[in-house]
């Protein structure tokens, strides 16, 4: 990777250093056994998307980011792979929001969690920023969820109206639009459960993602206001453009 | 797995097993770190045609069974992936065609090499089945490639006048089909450029093919002509499978 992380202009670039990220987080003992599989499936549908950030991507980027800053109780859910790639944007997005992120993996384990919680803390050290990392210590339940996977802290997940939940279980998607919450998803397969359960489903690759809705709050939070989004309009979007790469 | 395991009818039973399988490899030590991100891909792909064999891809397995019946010299190539997933399969029909298996792998080093030709002797030793296994010793290469990816044997690849390379590198398919040689191809994506560069394509899953070539060869060999394949034809027809999902 080295040679490849001195060259950005290189075609596989990104790619790569996610891969990277996968294995620092692999080494770290951040991931799921299935997680690299995961990751592949997600590069497949990136692939098909064409590898960029597409004009209905970023409709519902900036729907998602408005939402977000007009919450009362937002708050940002991370799992293990979601920390081992995007764990910089998350926490500088948390900060922009004022809000919590809540580490919340579907395979818990309590070396997982300490492993995830670690890399966030340091994370945030690196880069001198303070954000709750909520999730050690669960105080609450997600209704309709059995065993560890319904753990969750009352004051982050459970008591949140706003929630980004980035490459979700279908499952735990179901149960959080089920109390009511406002659902952002990114998942790069638009016809997965978890894109078709969100409220506000971004099919994207999610540091691409993170990365421009942090410029976005850096620049001018006004021009977010996408009051004629609809959700299903923009995964029929997304489904389109995967459909239009097989003509 | 266990549980899985108990019960085929299971609706993720087969890609639990293939998980399974991978997993086993990893630990062999076969695999290389792209291994199981590659593997996702492959899901993605499989997830979009629904994971099943469709007659346009029988049509092309039974093309590729008839060529490599008839073929002077066959032979199947077996990387890591190929010898976590389809050890037996690849065996058997080595042994049905009378041919060698040659261990062929991109990131070569002799660690993976041993693990991966140890792996092959071990299941031909529980299927009861004798079959040479070529590549410890290359003493050829491949025109029109760099470094150790060139390696090869004489007896074996270089020598072959039709070979069956399943999940193969773009490069190296390239390579053999500018050596003149038939290139059967194995692979989940049809817009890959090993699909896109092979003979004859088989979109689909490994397993699942060579599992249904190898009971084709038990039973009827003069059903397998296929005089009208055609290799761009098959794979519009994957494509035209996959956009389907889409619509």
């Amino acid at each position: 990777l080295d040679e490849i992380a001195a060259d950005p202009s290189h075609p596989r670039y990104a790619s790569l250093l996610m891969r990277h990220r996968m294995e620092v987080g692999a080494a770290k003992g951040m991931l799921a056994d299935s997680a690299l599989i995961a990751h592949g499936r997600g590069e497949a549908f990136d692939y098909l998307l064409g590898e960029k950030t597409h004009a209905w991507a970023e409709r519902a980027m900036r729907h998602a980011l408005g939402c977000l800053i007009r919450a009362k109780s937002p708050v940002l859910s991370v799992n293990g792979n979601v920390a081992a790639l995007a764990a910089d944007e998350m926490i500088r997005l948390a900060n922009h929001l004022n809000c919590s992120l809540e580490v919340n993996i579907f395979y818990r384990t309590p070396e997982r969690m300490k492993a995830i919680i670690g890399h966030l803390e340091e994370r945030c050290e690196h880069l001198g920023l303070s954000v709750p990392i909520l999730g050690q210590a669960p105080n609450g339940r997600i209704p309709g969820l059995e065993g560890p996977r319904a753990a969750c802290t009352v004051e982050g997940i459970l008591n949140s109206d706003v929630i980004l939940v980035p490459l979700e279980d279908g499952d735990r998607c179901e149960a959080l639009v089920n109390m009511g919450k406002t659902v952002i998803v990114v998942d790069l397969n638009p016809l997965s459960r978890s894109a078709q359960m969100g409220s506000i489903t971004i099919v994207n690759e999610v540091v691409r993602a993170l990365t421009l809705m942090c410029a976005w709050l850096d620049e001018d939070l006004l021009s977010l206001s996408e009051p004629t989004f609809e959700n299903h309009r923009s995964l029929r979007e997304a489904t389109e453009t995967i459909r239009s790469g097989f003509d």
